[in-house]
């Protein structure tokens, strides 16, 4: 980068255009890029490191709440996806089909699929694995003794998407997929919210993103699932968005493929399944929930590094003290412990303007910056900077101090990112109780930027399917049945009251969430 | 498992039949499974833990050498695989071809492809991601400043196969795949003789799997290769197994994918790239290094759990107090680090027979057996059995010293395990002169038994692929030019003497090794 420098690190900014915004600080931060393959993404290092540190942290929290990892196949084959009626209509429509295992020369020259080795039955590439885990869980479990039997998978899955986006929808994308089977319905439904429970508690205490949670209306279920309960984001546009669920299967896929055991009392039962899952996917969120107009900001729990560290050189004189006092510093960081890892410190020597290599390590968001040059080691006081602070902000800490004092700013960083993004939920959610009310509220002020609408509307609900797609009319969907997270000042008390349906005036038990969606 | 124990928990015994012994121990060790799609294998928890042990200590050693992960598509366009033309040739004839994004109900019933979703340009599942990377590093690199680039990918790959054996030659399989880029020749062959090292230092010192390393012959590389490095091992049946690859591509794959760079004199140049890789395959070469005809025998270092406890009880009334003790012990070993992490314990409670709980952890393989029962509380002792030992003998210990002195004994298992295999290797590895003894060598002495024959044979060899192939006559080839890793007090000294062809009479530098090979 050189000439003057921008208004903003991104342009544009989230109120010029926040869908540009999104992808430019993707690109800018380095996280990822589109492939050359339609609709698939590559992972760069930077964005790889965050999805890296966000499994070790769920992966942890899967095997304390006793799941094991397993692999299974990419492929399934077709007669698997057409064994549950639901499923099957909702997967077998956009998918990626392998027809041939052999490519030769073409009569023009060039590959072509060899007609002479076309499968007897086409495979589908995985778009999630309830069935062919579901076969092998019929080999697993025989007794009652095999159950619960807790199984999680890290793996790539396809769905075929006409119109991508980084992270957000892509046709190929990384994510876990837990499967677990019981012998009791009461224990296959409390699976269900205790690792809805370990995706909130992964939002908020790693991502410091707010999420509402609950069950999601019969419509917006999990094709075969009997429920299906979710976690919901506000974006900084206020649409929301579906951060990670977790299906109670019933006996769906159980009775689809033959998941029996034996039960204590002798008789042959049929096994209760659940399945979960979280994506790529959540890295758009953390993006879109804390970024702002200079790019990435990184609740520090997860980002790939602490601290970035660059000397400012004015002669070559300095030099070998600069670069020594900055060892010293990275060794003594390094050494720290701090939300139970070691920092991470990125020392940054690369031959590239000071100010230019400032606004590389903002826009990648790392939390803290720190520059270190020949009048720092004069004065033994260095300047840090916070990335959730104006950029010329600077903490003054004695160098040899700096180690110990980091983690407390840290700590700092990552429950103001959650306060801020809390706040701003709250500011944008809103009880309403009258139809034309709530379509107002989702309806663009400004026909320029369409995407800008009130935000969140808790609002009563008969339960009934035409009610709930009179809010397809203006966009919004119901997005869950909140049972958890909503603080909102205003409407928290409102959530449990018994009401009237803002459509038809028939009865409601509680007020649901309303919200635009990715 | 009940009736009278079995000669051996493994049947049938690595002497009666190899092959069908292998697939017993993985099956009966838990490791992995046939899948119910042609030539897939599932990879059970006792498998994918251990392949998450191997990702995690290669990872580090990956990171410790600069690299960082990243993650390209699993699709690659068939115009992109036509740009290398060995690579092609290569790897186009076996893979799985996706030509459709859809399935429509089909005219009896069912499903299948729509036809109206044909894709314009058919995509192959990634056998290996040199071209899809080989794009994107041509993006990214334009300046010498951008070198080197250093990136690695934990992934899935298929290769279609028609005879399949779990972990060693599957459709589908994990692996990582290194991808660099340099400025200069010397650098990338630096790098690949790096990876190399990396990975005979993770077979010998966590896997205590002994290897040969070196060069392999023209015949033998990698398409597309310049020079293709390998480790090789010797299993059980004295066959060779390729247990890693490091390439140097020279400046092919730059070429073909554009990766071209300014270099710091102004002057436009092709970047020189390396790719290496292990894969679950290395899960096949442990067992067959370890295994006896009881099952698997796990490095400690490697091992999903260190110890297996589980109690003895004979009545209600000891219950509680055997319990307690067990609770103590596992919190204690829990508390041990030993190799760079805590002692993983599998405490064992389940409803099964102590004499079955035994021989199940037997045939997993675990380092260390305790059985805690009323008389061990009594006299305040524990036996400890290790896995590498006759499966009666017990270490005979202070309970409350276990924790302190199972470190010793995992180390001691560590150092035997890789001697014992290496001494096996030396036994059978033998310097010959002679085409006539080094056919006798690799000619079974029992037909019954086909797969026996005599080992390793370091020979004199011209160079020409003339005399190379004739090897193929007995089913052996040139493993690897070794340059590292034979220690046989026999043949080590004799490895670098020049002499003469074995085939042909030509002269010959040094000897090389052939093999039998997986």
């Amino acid at each position: 980068m050189s000439g003057p420098p921008p208004r903003t690190a991104i342009e544009p900014t989230r109120a010029e255009d926040y869908a540009e915004w999104y992808q430019q600080v993707v690109r800018q931060a380095d996280l990822a890029d589109h492939a050359p393959v339609r609709g698939c993404m590559i992972i760069k290092p930077w964005g790889y490191a965050l999805w890296e540190n966000t499994q070790r942290a769920l992966d942890g929290m899967f095997k304390a709440t006793g799941h094991r990892n397993a692999y299974f196949p990419l492929f399934i084959p077709l007669s698997f996806l057409e064994k549950e009626a639901e499923h099957v209509e909702g997967f077998a429509k956009e998918c990626a089909v392998v027809t041939h295992h052999r490519l030769v020369a073409g009569p023009e020259g060039g590959l072509v699929p060899d007609p002479e080795a076309r499968l007897a039955e086409p495979l589908v590439v995985r778009p999630t694995s309830e069935t062919i885990i579901g076969a092998a869980f019929a080999q697993w479990v025989q007794s009652y003794r095999d159950l619960p039997l807790l199984i999680n998978q890290w793996a790539n899955v396809v769905r075929w998407e006409m119109r991508t986006r980084l992270f957000l929808r892509t046709a190929e994308f990384l994510w876990q997929e837990g499967h677990t089977a019981h012998a009791t319905e009461a224990e296959a439904r409390e699976e269900t919210a205790r690792m809805l429970d370990v995706y909130r508690t992964f939002a908020e205490q790693w991502m410091a993103m707010p999420v509402v949670a609950g069950p999601k209306t019969d419509a917006e279920r999990f094709p075969g699932a009997v429920e299906t309960h979710a976690i919901e984001a506000m974006m900084q546009d206020r649409k929301a968005l579906q951060a990670g669920t977790s299906h109670f299967l019933g006996q769906n896929f159980a009775r689809a493929s033959g998941i029996r055991f034996q039960a204590a009392d002798g008789s042959e039962q049929y096994a209760w399944t659940t399945s979960w899952g979280v994506s790529t996917r959540l890295l758009g969120a953390l993006v879109m929930t804390h970024g702002d107009d200079d790019g990435l900001v990184l609740p520090p729990r997860l980002a790939p590094a602490h601290v970035a560290v660059w000397p400012v050189l004015r002669d070559d004189a300095d030099r070998a003290r600069v670069l020594e006092a900055i060892e010293v510093l990275a060794r003594a960081l390094r050494a720290t412990r701090w939300a139970d890892r070691t920092l991470e410190v990125e020392v940054d020597l690369r031959d590239v303007r000071g100010p230019d290599k400032q606004w590389e390590w903002i826009r990648k968001g790392v939390p803290l910056r720190i520059e270190v040059g020949p009048r720092d080691l004069q004065s033994g006081t260095v300047g840090v900077a916070r990335r959730d602070r104006p950029h010329r902000e600077r903490l003054v800490w004695p160098l040899h101090e700096v180690a110990a004092r980091v983690g407390e700013v840290l700590s700092d960083m990552q429950t103001q990112l959650l306060q801020k993004a809390l706040a701003f939920r709250d500011a944008y959610t809103v009880a309403l109780d009258d139809a034309g009310e709530l379509e107002a509220f989702f309806t663009p002020r400004d026909a320029q930027r369409p995407e800008i609408h009130g935000g969140f509307a808790l609002a009563h609900w008969c339960g009934g399917s035409a009610c709930e797609q009179r809010a397809h009319a203006f966009k919004a969907s119901i997005r869950v049945v909140p049972v958890h997270g909503i603080a909102a000042a205003r409407a928290a008390e409102r959530i449990e009251e018994r009401g009237r349906c803002v459509f038809c005036g028939g009865p409601s038990p509680r007020r649901v969430l309303f919200a635009k969606a990715y």
